[in-house]
């Protein structure tokens, strides 16, 4: 129950983001909807289909569409004020960032995937949802420019979800913790504007 | 029959809107035929591989992949003389697009997925080949910018079959009339020149 | 054991021409890492996913993921120094682009697919890794654009595969010598300048 509901704040908070990105493109109706739709639930789509869980989870859980509409008419309602809430969506970013890890992780586990494909496939669930976004709106993908920690959180706590399985067992702590080492690592590294050291030599 | 004479004109439709296109980009000749294949085929492989029925459709029917080939050819061919036929492409793709709305509608049905999900599906096989073509041509989604009526008639047309099954039961009507209201929809938007409402104060 | 090696050897040429991509794209090093995975390995998952075969390659075997998180990291490494190597890189390319176009076919054949369908699957196979590398990066794919022989170099090795399989029968040698014709195509072309036909009256 506490897990769904943090579950759909994350997809909320995406939504918006998605909202957000196409109102900046001039985007109309039709496109604001798709974009919100996209990088809400575009990360877990891409997983299900490479591993062969279809029809893929939107289609079968009704719940996100209708959060996902819910979202993105309240979003553009509220547009001339939302700016005022971005410290919240940040938070809901954060925290959705955390949790789409850790789903993405036990479901590699439960396909019988490795350990490493299984950080990948959080990473992905917690971050291509953004890519495909930003691919829809003609950008290179802001998760590969940024020197930000944002994909860093997610490979950290996919690798301590691990790590913590080993030690603890099979138990929803793992779940949990991991999920918080996602989003400490987010909250420290924009608090502290910690980023990738720069591959680099003169930053423009 | 007659659907599936229907059907082969909306695939030309769309492949020579794809060469169209791929030339304006001044896209060699490889290039070219591909835009035009994904652009014929790209909703409906993407429709098929979030449901799961793979190998996806055009690899199992191989009409579609003569078809798409011809028409890439004729398109090439004739390129100095097909804005005269721009009329007659318009007809094709409006015709498709109402066609493709359907079939994607009673794909997702014999999946046993729900209506709105149904409709996202049609709505998907209709415009998506389009989206998949712009990206690869590096532009944002025209159906994503433009406030025309495009996508949103194939949603209406959705709609009607939903609403038409529960009238009249299953029957070939239901097909037929809810595809030709998506195609009397999109005729009318473009005749009236009506279109979404803005999101934006002012337009530029 | 031969053919492994050389898979990896595309691999790894798949994976550093990404990395030297998406270092002139600026990238940070999870972009740079993401961008190589996906010029290796995309090819291959398009082709996996739209036949079914779920999960993906790359998940059941770690090598591809081992091998290409090194060519990355060498890569980043000795990114002042790559240049010098350029010539070798072309040549692991082109190796890679005949390999992995035979591995395509033969995917396409074991799920009991035409020859057309089958010779799509190998040119997508060893050419798609690239287009999706270009759309992360925001560029139209550059096999749309050169007149480069590339594809056309692995369509060429897909028909000639078809030929060789009807007068020899299924050997070894049908994989060798099909490979073959595709590497000494694009050694040709590129040593020559050959290039296909323009479709523009004038080139800008």
């Amino acid at each position: 129950m506490f897990i769904q509901i943090i579950d759909i704040l994350g997809t909320i908070a995406f939504a918006i983001s998605g909202v957000l990105v196409a109102l900046d493109k001039r985007m109309d109706a039709f496109g604001v909807l798709i974009i919100a739709f996209v990088t809400a639930v575009g990360g877990g789509t891409l997983r299900d289909v490479m591993i062969g869980i279809e029809p893929v989870s939107w289609m079968r859980d009704m719940t996100y569409v209708y959060v996902i509409i819910g979202s993105a008419f309240f979003a553009v309602l509220l547009r001339q004020k939302i700016n005022y809430l971005r410290t919240s969506l940040f938070l809901f970013d954060t925290i959705g960032l955390g949790l789409y890890t850790v789903v993405g992780i036990e479901t590699g586990l439960v396909a019988g995937l490795k350990p490493i494909i299984c950080i990948a496939l959080g990473t992905m669930t917690a971050c291509f949802g953004g890519v495909i976004r930003d691919i829809l709106c003609n950008e290179i993908p802001v998760i590969f420019r940024r020197k930000e920690i944002y994909a860093t959180a997610c490979i950290l706590g996919g690798l301590s979800y691990f790590l913590l399985l080993k030690v603890m067992g099979d138990s929803n702590f793992v779940f949990i913790l991991s999920g918080l080492i996602v989003i400490i690592t987010r909250l420290l590294a924009v608090r502290f504007n910690l980023g990738l050291p720069s591959l680099y030599k003169k930053e423009e």
